[in-house]
């Protein structure tokens, strides 16, 4: 194959959930038909990759120094949701109206791989609810075993500062069968039962 | 959203079966995973858009007036295999040993879209068939009306040259069923019997 062709189909490798044959697909596509859109995505990603960077506040990615989030003057400084990666934030934005402030993790507490709480800057997210008069943390992190881990170290780092700690639910996922939920999801969900 | 971010997820999605949720996805994995990877994509992408043309000859893509297959002497001159695109003439070297020539027609016959032999540079192919001493060619346009239409006209070119041509066969695909096949291509798959 022609060498830029082929260096254009590995780049297009690096995109998660692209193979060889969709990175071809993809090739082939932008310079038989979206010449514009190519030259368009190149400048996007060299702009992304040159000026964006976490917010100084809440660690998600952004452009600016501090996100358009944290200077929303609107929204509830005293509900603070802490949460492992900025496509969380996107994904609570995108499905619920929720409207306090966020903590971006960039991570979790994972012992085995070094990761404590001075590598998530767990200091600086006490510093804030110190200094933020938050009285609800939501803890937003995964519910995967490291994700537990991280909220439960959060969850007493609440408690020492008096802040009021809550815990996503856990449960069914919406149109979702019991007999194929697995054990652990199914527990979570009797447990977290509620009156109807 | 962030500016910058969403430019990058709008400039995604002009790839090729990248929707909003993929676009974001991937912006969030080039940011925060591989950001070297990024660079290399944009450079890549503007290389290409740069660089690639159509070849002089054939007229596949490639970044050189004349590309590797046309100028490769080890090929056989006798044989010329027509497709509809350059993926057509990726996708039969990637699944066949063919070392013939190929001619890339840059789209089909299609009289409603104002398509006609003229805008398709048919008068190259014919041409490049009688210079080359073909003897033998390989309409491998697809099987859709267009692509058939487009393979009938070729065929009688080739006659008027006194030049064999041969289509691709049709039938059922491998590990198809019968019961699943279309009628279209039950019937071909039957009129092209072969002894076994
Ligand atoms: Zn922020
Ligand atoms: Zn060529």
């Amino acid at each position: 194959m022609d060498t830029e062709l082929d260096d254009l189909v590995q780049a297009l490798r690096c995109l998660p959930g692209v193979g060889g044959k969709s990175a071809r697909r993809m090739a082939l596509h932008l310079l038989e038909r979206d010449r514009e859109g190519a030259r368009r995505l190149a400048r996007a990603v060299d702009a992304a990759v040159e000026n964006i960077g976490h917010c100084s506040v809440c660690r998600t990615l952004t452009s600016a120094e501090t996100c358009e989030r944290c200077l929303d003057p609107d929204r509830d400084d005293q509900v603070l949701c802490v949460v492992e990666s900025p496509g969380d934030v996107m994904a609570i934005e995108a499905a619920t109206d929720f409207n306090g402030r966020f903590h971006v993790l960039l991570g979790r507490l994972s012992p085995l791989d070094g990761i404590g709480p001075e590598e998530l800057g767990l200091d600086r997210l006490e510093e804030r609810l110190r200094q933020q008069g938050t009285e609800e943390l939501i803890l937003a992190t995964n519910t995967s075993v490291e994700g537990e881990v991280t909220a439960h170290y959060l969850a007493e780092m609440a408690g020492r500062l008096g802040i009021r700690a809550t815990r996503i639910a856990q449960g069914i996922p919406s149109g979702g069968e019991l007999e194929y939920t697995d054990a652990g999801t199914l527990a979570h969900a009797l447990s977290g039962r509620r009156d109807y």
